[in-house]
Protein backbone atom coordinates (compact mmCIF):
# COMPACT_ATOMS: atom_id res chain seq x y z
CA UNK A 1 0.00 0.00 0.00
CA UNK A 2 1.25 3.04 -0.79
CA UNK A 3 1.73 6.09 2.05
CA UNK A 4 -1.88 8.13 2.56
CA UNK A 5 -1.27 11.79 2.38
CA UNK A 6 -3.70 13.57 3.96
CA UNK A 7 -4.62 17.45 3.32
CA UNK A 8 -5.24 19.61 6.53
CA UNK A 9 -6.07 23.44 7.42
CA UNK A 10 -4.56 24.82 10.51
CA UNK A 11 -4.81 22.39 13.38
CA UNK A 12 -5.65 25.41 15.91
CA UNK A 13 -8.66 26.64 14.07
CA UNK A 14 -9.68 23.39 11.43
CA UNK A 15 -12.47 20.93 12.91
CA UNK A 16 -13.52 19.43 10.06
CA UNK A 17 -9.70 18.45 9.30
CA UNK A 18 -9.13 17.36 12.78
CA UNK A 19 -11.64 14.05 12.26
CA UNK A 20 -9.53 12.16 10.04
CA UNK A 21 -5.92 12.95 11.47
CA UNK A 22 -6.96 11.66 15.13
CA UNK A 23 -8.54 8.82 13.42
CA UNK A 24 -4.94 7.71 11.24
CA UNK A 25 -3.14 8.82 14.29
CA UNK A 26 -5.10 6.87 16.69
CA UNK A 27 -5.12 4.03 14.59
CA UNK A 28 -1.34 4.63 14.14
CA UNK A 29 -2.48 4.07 10.06
CA UNK A 30 0.53 5.70 8.33
CA UNK A 31 -0.05 8.94 6.53
CA UNK A 32 2.18 12.02 5.31
CA UNK A 33 0.21 14.95 6.56
CA UNK A 34 0.21 18.41 4.25
CA UNK A 35 -0.93 21.16 5.50
CA UNK A 36 -2.17 24.48 3.51
CA UNK A 37 -2.61 27.42 6.16
CA UNK A 38 -5.32 29.61 5.82
CA UNK A 39 -4.65 33.28 4.40
CA UNK A 40 -8.60 32.99 3.92
CA UNK A 41 -11.51 31.84 2.38
CA UNK A 42 -12.24 34.16 -0.69
CA UNK A 43 -11.33 32.71 -4.43
CA UNK A 44 -7.99 34.81 -4.71
CA UNK A 45 -6.60 33.46 -1.40
CA UNK A 46 -3.40 31.39 -0.99
CA UNK A 47 -5.68 29.00 0.48
CA UNK A 48 -8.50 28.13 -2.10
CA UNK A 49 -5.72 28.99 -5.06
CA UNK A 50 -3.97 25.82 -3.86
CA UNK A 51 -6.86 23.94 -2.39
CA UNK A 52 -8.51 24.22 -6.33
CA UNK A 53 -5.36 21.83 -7.44
CA UNK A 54 -6.51 19.30 -4.60
CA UNK A 55 -9.54 18.76 -4.70
CA UNK A 56 -12.73 19.36 -6.58
CA UNK A 57 -14.63 21.29 -3.76
CA UNK A 58 -11.50 23.43 -2.63
CA UNK A 59 -11.99 22.11 0.93
CA UNK A 60 -10.23 20.81 3.54
CA UNK A 61 -9.88 17.71 4.66
CA UNK A 62 -8.91 15.72 1.21
CA UNK A 63 -7.34 12.35 1.57
CA UNK A 64 -4.85 11.17 -1.72
CA UNK A 65 -4.18 7.69 -1.54
CA UNK A 66 -2.25 6.89 -4.81
CA UNK A 67 -3.33 9.77 -6.69
CA UNK A 68 -6.98 9.08 -5.72
CA UNK A 69 -8.34 12.01 -4.07
CA UNK A 70 -11.23 11.50 -1.35
CA UNK A 71 -13.17 14.45 -0.30
CA UNK A 72 -15.29 14.91 2.70
CA UNK A 73 -14.96 13.54 6.43
CA UNK A 74 -17.20 11.41 6.58
CA UNK A 75 -16.32 9.75 2.49
CA UNK A 76 -13.02 9.79 4.40
CA UNK A 77 -14.02 7.88 7.22
CA UNK A 78 -16.11 5.10 4.90
CA UNK A 79 -12.85 4.94 2.67
CA UNK A 80 -10.49 4.11 5.69
CA UNK A 81 -12.62 1.66 7.54
CA UNK A 82 -12.82 -0.17 4.22
CA UNK A 83 -9.10 -0.13 3.76
CA UNK A 84 -8.09 -0.98 7.07
CA UNK A 85 -10.32 -4.20 7.98
CA UNK A 86 -7.73 -4.98 10.30
CA UNK A 87 -9.35 -2.29 12.62
CA UNK A 88 -12.31 -1.41 14.58
CA UNK A 89 -12.60 1.71 13.02
CA UNK A 90 -16.67 1.29 12.77
CA UNK A 91 -18.22 -0.90 15.87
CA UNK A 92 -18.47 -4.37 14.40
CA UNK A 93 -21.61 -5.46 15.16
CA UNK A 94 -24.20 -4.44 11.90
CA UNK A 95 -26.62 -2.57 14.41
CA UNK A 96 -24.21 -0.51 16.95
CA UNK A 97 -22.10 0.53 13.12
CA UNK A 98 -25.77 1.87 11.92
CA UNK A 99 -26.11 3.60 15.11
CA UNK A 100 -22.58 4.87 14.83
CA UNK A 101 -23.14 6.29 11.22
CA UNK A 102 -26.57 7.68 12.58
CA UNK A 103 -24.89 9.67 15.08
CA UNK A 104 -22.05 10.88 12.70
CA UNK A 105 -24.62 11.69 10.08
CA UNK A 106 -26.19 13.67 12.55
CA UNK A 107 -22.84 15.72 13.15
CA UNK A 108 -21.94 16.15 10.04
CA UNK A 109 -25.15 18.08 8.79
CA UNK A 110 -26.42 19.11 12.21
CA UNK A 111 -25.05 21.23 15.40
CA UNK A 112 -25.40 24.25 12.99
CA UNK A 113 -25.92 26.67 15.90
CA UNK A 114 -23.35 25.08 18.06
CA UNK A 115 -20.84 25.67 15.48
CA UNK A 116 -21.32 29.08 14.08
CA UNK A 117 -21.69 30.46 17.33
CA UNK A 118 -18.50 28.50 19.08
CA UNK A 119 -16.48 27.91 16.61
CA UNK A 120 -13.09 25.93 17.04
CA UNK A 121 -10.30 27.71 18.92
CA UNK A 122 -8.59 25.23 20.92
CA UNK A 123 -6.04 27.22 22.52
CA UNK A 124 -8.40 30.34 23.41
CA UNK A 125 -10.53 30.34 26.44
CA UNK A 126 -13.87 32.07 26.20
CA UNK A 127 -15.97 30.79 29.52
CA UNK A 128 -17.56 34.84 29.24
CA UNK A 129 -18.73 34.47 25.66
CA UNK A 130 -20.07 30.57 25.84
CA UNK A 131 -22.21 32.14 29.03
CA UNK A 132 -23.18 34.85 26.83
CA UNK A 133 -24.20 32.53 23.69
CA UNK A 134 -25.67 30.52 26.05
CA UNK A 135 -28.02 32.68 27.14
CA UNK A 136 -28.92 34.48 24.59
CA UNK A 137 -29.00 31.84 22.06
CA UNK A 138 -31.91 28.98 21.90
CA UNK A 139 -30.56 27.30 19.05
CA UNK A 140 -27.43 26.66 21.17
CA UNK A 141 -28.89 25.57 24.17
CA UNK A 142 -31.03 23.03 21.98
CA UNK A 143 -27.89 21.47 20.65
CA UNK A 144 -26.10 21.28 23.81
CA UNK A 145 -28.67 19.16 25.16
CA UNK A 146 -29.19 17.13 22.25
CA UNK A 147 -25.59 16.68 22.21
CA UNK A 148 -25.57 15.48 25.99
CA UNK A 149 -28.49 13.51 25.18
CA UNK A 150 -26.59 11.68 22.34
CA UNK A 151 -23.69 10.71 24.45
CA UNK A 152 -25.56 9.82 27.66
CA UNK A 153 -26.88 7.46 25.48
CA UNK A 154 -24.27 5.38 24.01
CA UNK A 155 -22.20 5.49 26.23
CA UNK A 156 -24.91 4.07 28.91
CA UNK A 157 -25.72 1.62 26.29
CA UNK A 158 -22.53 0.47 25.07
CA UNK A 159 -21.32 0.94 29.02
CA UNK A 160 -18.20 3.23 27.49
CA UNK A 161 -15.41 4.45 27.80
CA UNK A 162 -16.20 5.59 23.96
CA UNK A 163 -19.13 6.10 22.76
CA UNK A 164 -19.12 2.48 21.65
CA UNK A 165 -17.26 1.24 23.60
CA UNK A 166 -13.23 1.13 22.01
CA UNK A 167 -12.69 4.51 20.70
CA UNK A 168 -13.63 5.09 16.74
CA UNK A 169 -14.74 6.75 14.08
CA UNK A 170 -18.11 8.22 16.12
CA UNK A 171 -15.68 9.57 18.69
CA UNK A 172 -13.20 10.88 16.33
CA UNK A 173 -16.38 12.98 14.69
CA UNK A 174 -17.03 14.07 17.99
CA UNK A 175 -13.90 15.06 19.11
CA UNK A 176 -13.62 18.84 17.69
CA UNK A 177 -17.29 19.08 19.49
CA UNK A 178 -14.92 18.39 22.90
CA UNK A 179 -13.18 21.17 21.97
CA UNK A 180 -15.76 23.61 21.51
CA UNK A 181 -17.42 22.64 24.77
CA UNK A 182 -14.19 23.09 26.67
CA UNK A 183 -12.87 26.34 24.74
CA UNK A 184 -16.64 28.02 25.49
CA UNK A 185 -16.70 26.48 29.13
CA UNK A 186 -19.99 25.11 28.30
CA UNK A 187 -21.65 23.02 31.22
CA UNK A 188 -22.36 19.54 31.31
CA UNK A 189 -23.32 16.91 33.44
CA UNK A 190 -20.64 14.91 35.21
CA UNK A 191 -20.76 11.88 33.00
CA UNK A 192 -20.19 13.79 29.52
CA UNK A 193 -17.68 15.91 31.40
CA UNK A 194 -16.34 12.40 32.36
CA UNK A 195 -16.42 11.23 28.66
CA UNK A 196 -15.00 14.80 27.58
CA UNK A 197 -11.72 14.38 29.49
CA UNK A 198 -11.48 10.70 28.13
CA UNK A 199 -11.57 11.58 24.11
CA UNK A 200 -9.09 14.46 25.11
CA UNK A 201 -6.78 12.11 26.56
CA UNK A 202 -6.61 9.84 24.04
CA UNK A 203 -3.58 9.61 21.95
CA UNK A 204 -4.60 10.91 18.56
CA UNK A 205 -6.78 13.68 20.21
CA UNK A 206 -3.78 14.45 22.78
CA UNK A 207 -1.35 14.60 19.83
CA UNK A 208 -3.81 16.95 17.62
CA UNK A 209 -4.53 18.96 20.65
CA UNK A 210 -0.59 19.20 21.34
CA UNK A 211 0.47 20.47 17.80
CA UNK A 212 -2.61 23.44 17.75
CA UNK A 213 -1.21 24.61 20.79
CA UNK A 214 2.27 25.36 19.25
CA UNK A 215 0.74 27.03 16.16
CA UNK A 216 0.73 29.87 18.08
CA UNK A 217 -1.25 31.63 15.00
CA UNK A 218 -3.86 34.30 15.22
CA UNK A 219 -6.31 34.37 12.48
CA UNK A 220 -8.36 37.01 12.68
CA UNK A 221 -10.93 35.46 9.90
CA UNK A 222 -11.15 33.02 12.55
CA UNK A 223 -11.96 34.94 15.46
CA UNK A 224 -14.78 36.55 16.13
CA UNK A 225 -14.49 37.14 19.56
CA UNK A 226 -10.41 37.57 20.78
CA UNK A 227 -8.80 40.76 19.06
CA UNK A 228 -4.94 39.02 19.77
CA UNK A 229 -3.82 36.37 20.73
CA UNK B 1 -36.37 -10.52 7.47
CA UNK B 2 -38.98 -8.31 8.84
CA UNK B 3 -40.55 -5.34 6.47
CA UNK B 4 -38.71 -2.24 6.71
CA UNK B 5 -40.81 0.62 7.75
CA UNK B 6 -39.73 4.16 6.71
CA UNK B 7 -40.96 7.24 8.13
CA UNK B 8 -41.39 10.28 6.15
CA UNK B 9 -43.02 13.74 5.57
CA UNK B 10 -45.01 15.24 3.00
CA UNK B 11 -43.54 13.96 -0.64
CA UNK B 12 -44.22 17.18 -2.16
CA UNK B 13 -41.61 18.95 0.41
CA UNK B 14 -39.54 16.64 2.00
CA UNK B 15 -36.83 16.37 0.23
CA UNK B 16 -34.62 14.33 2.96
CA UNK B 17 -37.32 11.38 3.41
CA UNK B 18 -37.52 11.64 -0.61
CA UNK B 19 -34.24 10.02 -0.95
CA UNK B 20 -34.61 6.80 1.30
CA UNK B 21 -37.72 5.90 -0.66
CA UNK B 22 -36.81 6.14 -4.17
CA UNK B 23 -34.24 4.46 -3.21
CA UNK B 24 -35.73 1.75 -1.74
CA UNK B 25 -38.96 1.73 -4.33
CA UNK B 26 -36.27 1.49 -7.13
CA UNK B 27 -34.62 -1.73 -6.02
CA UNK B 28 -37.47 -3.26 -5.30
CA UNK B 29 -36.94 -3.64 -1.38
CA UNK B 30 -40.46 -4.14 0.32
CA UNK B 31 -41.36 -1.43 2.83
CA UNK B 32 -44.04 -0.17 4.68
CA UNK B 33 -44.37 3.74 4.18
CA UNK B 34 -45.22 5.69 7.19
CA UNK B 35 -46.12 9.47 6.79
CA UNK B 36 -46.05 12.08 9.22
CA UNK B 37 -47.68 14.64 8.13
CA UNK B 38 -46.26 18.47 8.53
CA UNK B 39 -48.15 21.29 10.53
CA UNK B 40 -45.34 22.94 11.70
CA UNK B 41 -41.71 22.42 13.01
CA UNK B 42 -42.35 24.45 16.33
CA UNK B 43 -42.48 22.04 19.81
CA UNK B 44 -45.88 21.96 19.89
CA UNK B 45 -46.38 20.85 16.55
CA UNK B 46 -48.63 17.75 15.89
CA UNK B 47 -45.59 16.62 13.65
CA UNK B 48 -42.95 16.96 16.11
CA UNK B 49 -44.75 15.87 18.88
CA UNK B 50 -45.17 12.57 16.84
CA UNK B 51 -41.48 12.30 15.90
CA UNK B 52 -40.67 12.71 19.03
CA UNK B 53 -41.59 9.39 19.85
CA UNK B 54 -40.15 7.95 16.55
CA UNK B 55 -36.54 8.97 16.37
CA UNK B 56 -34.25 10.97 18.61
CA UNK B 57 -33.64 13.80 16.30
CA UNK B 58 -37.14 14.32 15.66
CA UNK B 59 -36.50 14.81 12.10
CA UNK B 60 -37.73 12.68 9.33
CA UNK B 61 -36.67 10.40 7.75
CA UNK B 62 -36.37 7.26 10.07
CA UNK B 63 -36.07 3.94 9.14
CA UNK B 64 -37.70 1.31 11.40
CA UNK B 65 -36.37 -2.51 10.90
CA UNK B 66 -37.96 -5.04 13.41
CA UNK B 67 -37.59 -2.20 16.32
CA UNK B 68 -34.44 -0.81 15.67
CA UNK B 69 -33.91 2.47 14.33
CA UNK B 70 -32.00 4.47 12.07
CA UNK B 71 -31.90 8.25 11.22
CA UNK B 72 -30.02 10.41 8.90
CA UNK B 73 -30.54 9.95 5.57
CA UNK B 74 -26.89 8.94 4.81
CA UNK B 75 -26.91 6.46 7.54
CA UNK B 76 -30.14 4.67 6.28
CA UNK B 77 -28.64 4.78 2.43
CA UNK B 78 -25.46 2.27 4.44
CA UNK B 79 -27.56 0.43 6.46
CA UNK B 80 -29.89 -0.42 3.39
CA UNK B 81 -26.62 -0.93 1.32
CA UNK B 82 -25.17 -3.40 3.98
CA UNK B 83 -28.46 -4.88 4.58
CA UNK B 84 -29.12 -5.64 0.66
CA UNK B 85 -25.37 -6.75 -0.73
CA UNK B 86 -27.32 -7.96 -3.70
CA UNK B 87 -28.33 -4.58 -4.99
CA UNK B 88 -25.13 -2.48 -6.04
CA UNK B 89 -26.72 0.58 -4.10
CA UNK B 90 -23.12 1.96 -4.08
CA UNK B 91 -20.36 1.05 -6.99
CA UNK B 92 -19.02 -2.30 -6.58
CA UNK B 93 -15.68 -0.82 -7.90
CA UNK B 94 -13.94 0.09 -4.15
CA UNK B 95 -12.31 3.47 -5.88
CA UNK B 96 -16.17 4.53 -7.37
CA UNK B 97 -17.75 3.65 -4.17
CA UNK B 98 -15.38 6.09 -2.08
CA UNK B 99 -15.93 8.74 -5.11
CA UNK B 100 -20.17 8.00 -4.66
CA UNK B 101 -19.80 9.17 -1.23
CA UNK B 102 -17.43 11.64 -1.63
CA UNK B 103 -20.32 13.38 -3.25
CA UNK B 104 -23.28 12.08 -1.64
CA UNK B 105 -21.04 13.24 2.02
CA UNK B 106 -20.79 16.86 0.44
CA UNK B 107 -24.58 17.22 -0.74
CA UNK B 108 -25.28 16.21 2.76
CA UNK B 109 -24.20 18.72 4.18
CA UNK B 110 -23.72 21.25 1.36
CA UNK B 111 -25.43 22.94 -1.23
CA UNK B 112 -26.78 25.54 1.36
CA UNK B 113 -27.37 28.50 -0.88
CA UNK B 114 -29.43 26.52 -3.31
CA UNK B 115 -31.13 24.45 -0.56
CA UNK B 116 -32.58 27.55 1.13
CA UNK B 117 -33.07 29.53 -1.79
CA UNK B 118 -34.87 26.91 -3.91
CA UNK B 119 -36.81 24.93 -1.23
CA UNK B 120 -38.44 21.52 -2.96
CA UNK B 121 -41.46 22.14 -4.01
CA UNK B 122 -42.13 19.49 -6.86
CA UNK B 123 -45.82 20.94 -7.87
CA UNK B 124 -44.57 24.41 -7.99
CA UNK B 125 -43.65 26.02 -11.37
CA UNK B 126 -41.57 29.05 -10.40
CA UNK B 127 -39.02 29.93 -12.99
CA UNK B 128 -39.13 33.72 -12.41
CA UNK B 129 -38.44 33.15 -8.63
CA UNK B 130 -35.42 31.01 -10.23
CA UNK B 131 -34.29 33.83 -12.39
CA UNK B 132 -34.43 36.37 -9.63
CA UNK B 133 -32.47 34.09 -7.14
CA UNK B 134 -29.88 33.52 -9.87
CA UNK B 135 -29.65 36.88 -10.59
CA UNK B 136 -29.32 38.19 -6.52
CA UNK B 137 -27.43 35.12 -4.86
CA UNK B 138 -24.10 34.83 -5.86
CA UNK B 139 -24.01 31.67 -3.54
CA UNK B 140 -26.62 29.90 -5.19
CA UNK B 141 -24.65 30.23 -8.78
CA UNK B 142 -21.91 28.78 -7.33
CA UNK B 143 -23.64 25.88 -5.77
CA UNK B 144 -25.04 25.17 -9.47
CA UNK B 145 -21.82 25.39 -10.88
CA UNK B 146 -20.61 22.93 -8.84
CA UNK B 147 -23.62 20.40 -9.03
CA UNK B 148 -23.10 20.80 -13.07
CA UNK B 149 -19.34 20.32 -12.84
CA UNK B 150 -19.86 17.11 -10.39
CA UNK B 151 -22.50 15.90 -12.54
CA UNK B 152 -21.03 15.74 -15.43
CA UNK B 153 -17.18 14.86 -14.23
CA UNK B 154 -19.26 11.58 -13.04
CA UNK B 155 -20.67 11.14 -16.14
CA UNK B 156 -17.92 11.49 -18.44
CA UNK B 157 -16.05 9.26 -16.34
CA UNK B 158 -18.40 6.40 -15.86
CA UNK B 159 -20.04 6.54 -19.25
CA UNK B 160 -23.66 6.85 -18.02
CA UNK B 161 -26.72 6.82 -17.57
CA UNK B 162 -26.38 7.43 -14.17
CA UNK B 163 -23.40 8.79 -12.36
CA UNK B 164 -21.48 5.76 -11.79
CA UNK B 165 -23.48 3.68 -14.41
CA UNK B 166 -26.25 2.31 -13.08
CA UNK B 167 -28.61 4.16 -10.93
CA UNK B 168 -27.69 3.91 -7.17
CA UNK B 169 -27.23 5.84 -3.85
CA UNK B 170 -25.64 8.89 -5.14
CA UNK B 171 -28.48 9.79 -7.79
CA UNK B 172 -30.92 8.90 -5.31
CA UNK B 173 -29.13 11.91 -3.29
CA UNK B 174 -29.02 14.21 -6.28
CA UNK B 175 -32.76 13.08 -7.30
CA UNK B 176 -34.11 16.08 -5.01
CA UNK B 177 -31.97 18.68 -6.52
CA UNK B 178 -32.82 17.75 -10.01
CA UNK B 179 -36.57 18.57 -8.59
CA UNK B 180 -35.32 22.06 -7.59
CA UNK B 181 -33.62 22.73 -10.95
CA UNK B 182 -36.72 22.26 -12.47
CA UNK B 183 -39.09 24.16 -10.29
CA UNK B 184 -37.53 26.85 -10.40
CA UNK B 185 -35.90 26.07 -14.16
CA UNK B 186 -32.74 27.08 -12.94
CA UNK B 187 -30.41 27.10 -16.49
CA UNK B 188 -28.10 23.71 -17.02
CA UNK B 189 -26.04 22.41 -20.12
CA UNK B 190 -27.10 19.70 -22.36
CA UNK B 191 -25.24 16.83 -20.87
CA UNK B 192 -26.99 18.43 -17.56
CA UNK B 193 -30.64 18.34 -18.98
CA UNK B 194 -30.05 14.78 -20.00
CA UNK B 195 -29.31 13.51 -16.63
CA UNK B 196 -32.51 14.72 -14.98
CA UNK B 197 -34.68 13.80 -17.01
CA UNK B 198 -33.38 10.32 -16.76
CA UNK B 199 -33.18 10.87 -13.01
CA UNK B 200 -37.09 12.51 -13.29
CA UNK B 201 -37.79 9.05 -15.45
CA UNK B 202 -36.44 6.30 -13.37
CA UNK B 203 -39.11 4.44 -11.65
CA UNK B 204 -38.16 5.13 -7.84
CA UNK B 205 -38.02 9.06 -8.60
CA UNK B 206 -40.93 8.96 -10.96
CA UNK B 207 -43.27 6.78 -8.84
CA UNK B 208 -42.45 9.49 -6.12
CA UNK B 209 -43.29 12.83 -7.69
CA UNK B 210 -46.50 10.99 -8.94
CA UNK B 211 -47.57 11.15 -5.48
CA UNK B 212 -46.30 14.22 -4.37
CA UNK B 213 -48.30 15.72 -6.90
CA UNK B 214 -51.15 14.02 -5.81
CA UNK B 215 -51.15 15.22 -2.37
CA UNK B 216 -52.89 18.41 -3.34
CA UNK B 217 -51.48 20.61 -0.11
CA UNK B 218 -50.69 23.90 0.84
CA UNK B 219 -48.45 24.28 3.77
CA UNK B 220 -47.66 28.46 3.96
CA UNK B 221 -45.00 27.32 6.15
CA UNK B 222 -43.04 25.47 3.28
CA UNK B 223 -43.71 28.17 0.84
CA UNK B 224 -41.37 31.15 0.62
CA UNK B 225 -42.47 32.40 -2.20
CA UNK B 226 -46.21 31.07 -3.49
CA UNK B 227 -49.22 33.00 -2.16
CA UNK B 228 -51.23 29.94 -2.90
CA UNK B 229 -51.68 26.60 -4.86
Amino acid sequence: MSTLKLVIGNKNYSSWSMRPWVLLQHFGIPFEEHMVRFDGFTPDSAFKQRMAEISPTGKVPALIDDGFTVWDTLAIAEYLAERHPEHPLWPRDRLQRARARSLCAEMHSGFGALRSHCPQNIEASLPEVGQRVLQEQASVRADLDRLQALWCEALASSGGPFLFGAFGIVDAYFAPVVGRLRTYALPVNTTVAAYMDRVWASPGVAAWVSEALAEQEYLDFEEPYRKHR
